[in-house]
């Protein structure tokens, strides 16, 4: 059984992968609770008995010690590399290193036989890519997909604990705080600073991300968008395919799959909260266009969407009976 | 001047038309307030002037009287031919004879030309069909438009007055009431009740009409929510022409365009509550695919979305000096 860390163990995303590490009994020998100084003298509960939060250091790893990172990018870049070097196994679900190509991007229902158990550093998709990617794998392994039109209504809590704070202030009547945009009874069409080519960051990763993880080269529009809602993402997903898939086709696939739930009454995302598939709902086709599905995608985006992830991608290493030797 | 009335002027659009048509200086002879049994005996203030508000019938109508209709379609089919039999002139904002061939479906920057002035019946179209069109029609009029991908935001203004009471209830803390989705907090990915081919009523009614108002029988594949935001429709749009198009090329072309204010920053609904316009944010083209657009387009939807627009089919009624003598 591995030494298993969390690291940012105080954050909405860490705190979650913490529960559900309980959740699913993942096999820990002992537990690692890490955080930033502005955590220290805090002390979390994992399975009925406190932990100190500690802050990360190299010093604090040995060879083989599971590292869960529920860190922003930022912080990620400054831990990571040490950790490597002492020897740790890292799942970072920040977005620092999603696109080195050296570091696999895995979400374990769709490409988890990347995995060779050899690698020291995976890195978990972002939230709006899993729930994607787990509605067009099974599909796009049916028929060839020519491209895919994304509109997303991602949940405050996408952007942590701080955020979630602040759409209850603004609820209350408060202005926007300094650093944070109007969410309450607003739509925030621009998920960070929009870069030169005007995409914003959020729909560059969703873009970028799911093309890696499904390895197609197939254009995928994406728009991406924060609604006034606490826990759970929503995608409006729009795919053209090179040949007819009728819809009944596409459910019976979708129903199929791992991870997927396949419903038809019109669900919302609080209907999702708490949940671990993947919700797709309403798949119809346009009329006079059978080469095209429309559907909604749904998920907790703090658990599928993040922290249950990254627990599932330690799982399958902890599962692969080749990884095994050679991680731990 | 004509005689001029609003149908359901208790209701959110009906209210609206009242203001705008004070707010614009509409010349009206003498006005009339007309709206549902449940409002008898109340009165509105119109110029200053108490009107009490009556219940619609034929007999209060004369020869050349404009009616704007701010009622539901259910009530929309009740009145209506009696008052044209008597011969009103009707602008309607109901659904109720949108996709009737004998009558036109007007967006006046877009096909205000349709309009021979012998009309005596003339449909608003649906609030998230006008900011839509609006700014299609210029880009279609420069490229050929291959298909339009769009995801509708619809503010709860849409459902009128009692989902806005609803949406602070839930605010407030209470359960959804009987008949209303739980908005406040959440996506409701359905308007209406899906039909039997997937699609739910507002879905249907934005791909027909924008056809019918843009005559081209390019695919429109639409998704329509409703989030928890007052007033104000977003949507995300992605457009496939026939041939590169640039967006800078693109955001000349909407500068350029009556009725559309082209923006960068990112705007929400709340910034374009109580204005005139239609915004287009963000135009952009996705990395190596010169051939499509993306954008977001955002309008005040009981405003140009509803009463605006249906007080500006009325006024190019009264400008165009072929139209006048027919009709007044």
């Amino acid at each position: 059984m591995p030494v298993t860390g969390v690291v940012g163990v105080t954050g909405l995303v860490g705190r979650t992968m913490m529960e559900i590490l309980q959740e699913r009994s993942f096999p820990v020998e002992r537990f690692l609770a890490f955080a930033s100084d502005a955590s220290e003298g805090r002390s979390v509960r994992f399975h009925g008995r406190d932990y100190p939060v500690q802050i990360i250091s190299p010093g604090a790893i040995s060879k083989g010690t599971i590292l869960f990172g529920g860190t922003s990018a930022e912080i990620a870049r400054t831990w990571i590399p040490g950790c490597l070097a002492a020897g740790a196994v890292i799942i970072d679900n920040s977005s620092a290193f999603r696109m080195d190509p050296g570091v696999p991007l895995v979400v374990p229902e769709v490409n988890g036989g990347v995995l060779t158990g050899r690698e020291q550093l995976i890195a978990n998709p972002n939230c709006s890519t899993i729930q994607l990617v787990l509605a067009l794998a099974p599909l796009a392994a049916s028929r060839e997909i020519l491209w895919v039109s994304v509109a997303t209504y991602q949940s405050v809590s996408g952007a942590g604990t701080p955020a979630l704070q602040e759409l209850e202030r603004q609820g209350n009547g408060a202005a926007p705080s300094e650093g944070f945009p109007r969410v309450f009874g607003n739509v925030v069409t621009c998920i960070g600073p929009p870069s030169g080519d005007g995409y914003c960051g959020e729909e560059t990763k969703l873009m970028r991300e799911t093309s890696r993880i499904m390895g197609t080269d197939f254009p995928i529009y994406a728009s991406t968008a924060r609604v006034p809602v606490r826990i759970g993402h929503t995608e409006s997903v729009t795919v053209k395919f090179a040949s007819p898939f009728p819809s009944a086709e596409a459910v019976a696939v979708l129903a199929a799959s791992p991870g997927v739930v396949v419903c038809t009454s019109g669900i919302g995302p609080v209907d999702v909260e708490g949940t671990d598939e993947v919700f797709v709902d309403r798949v119809r086709n346009p009329p006079d266009d059978p080469n095209v599905l429309q559907m909604w995608v749904m998920a907790d985006n703090v658990r599928k969407g993040a922290a249950l992830n990254a627990v599932q991608i330690a799982e399958l290493l902890l599962q692969s009976p080749a990884a095994l030797p050679s991680i731990f």
